[in-house]
């Protein structure tokens, strides 16, 4: 069953982590996980300054071949009563800083005080939904309704 | 940097879910959560009886036209220290029941006890590794060795 719409909104505001996929120019899935705020009715995720394996970031690469892009919020627990997820399938584009979306995140996730929120120049990508979907294991008012406490 | 190759190996056996990246015949990618278990050089998915959303499950078609998947294995924290991720770059194939697998399926979930192992005809997807990356945001040692307690 899909969760009611108003837990779906308030999880797309505050759940802390997406997994991020992009197709590759040869035609591969690729798969990241990474953290977003909303605002302005899109998701922004900023190339930060958590530690990067090096080289062109795939995702950046396979964004600007392939904008179609899905990105799964989700919650795993030992109880599966408890399970849900959030799909959002939109197109995604990569800009510079936004002054907005920077205070957006660093309200979102005080760990920017020490962590820098570029790894370099100021770069954002932007993901517009074109369909949300979602799915719970069960009637949330049987578990006593809004998902577990964030991670 | 990348994870202790003992440790990606101890996750790859415990950790009890993954993201699956597909890409639909259109081009577009899909992202959903499963659970897996390592058994004989592959990662084994079932088609379990965790309630669907209807239809045939986009995944398996996703799969038969492009058996190219990236499946990825990670952990969110609000410590940014203790991030870690572990991505498998693949190919998946459907297939029927098997014993072993079952078994396997049913020795780390225990959650099959109650909830069926296949939705309907038994059908396991086989995930098998061509390639496989890992990161975390520190050295292992720094934080205390194993990363932090399975979901």
């Amino acid at each position: 069953v899909a969760l009611p719409e108003a837990e779906a909104e308030r999880l797309l505001d505050a759940w802390p982590v997406a997994r991020l996929a992009t197709v590759a120019p040869d035609g591969r899935p690729h798969l990241v996980p990474i953290v977003f705020v909303r605002h302005a009715g899109a998701l922004w995720s900023p190339v930060d300054g958590k530690p990067k394996t090096g080289g062109p970031l795939a995702r950046l690469v396979n964004v600007a071949a392939e904008p179609r892009v899905a990105l799964l919020l989700d919650h795993y627990d030992a109880d599966w009563r408890r399970l849900w997820w959030i799909r959002v399938d939109g197109r995604a584009a990569l800009g510079g800083g936004d002054a907005a979306v920077e205070a957006a995140l660093r309200a979102k996730y005080p760990q920017y005080r020490e962590t820098p929120l570029y790894a370099g120049a100021p770069a954002l990508l932007r993901i517009v939904a074109e369909r949300v979907r979602s799915w719970s294991a069960g009637p949330r008012g049987a578990s006593g309704g809004l998902p577990s406490d964030l991670p």
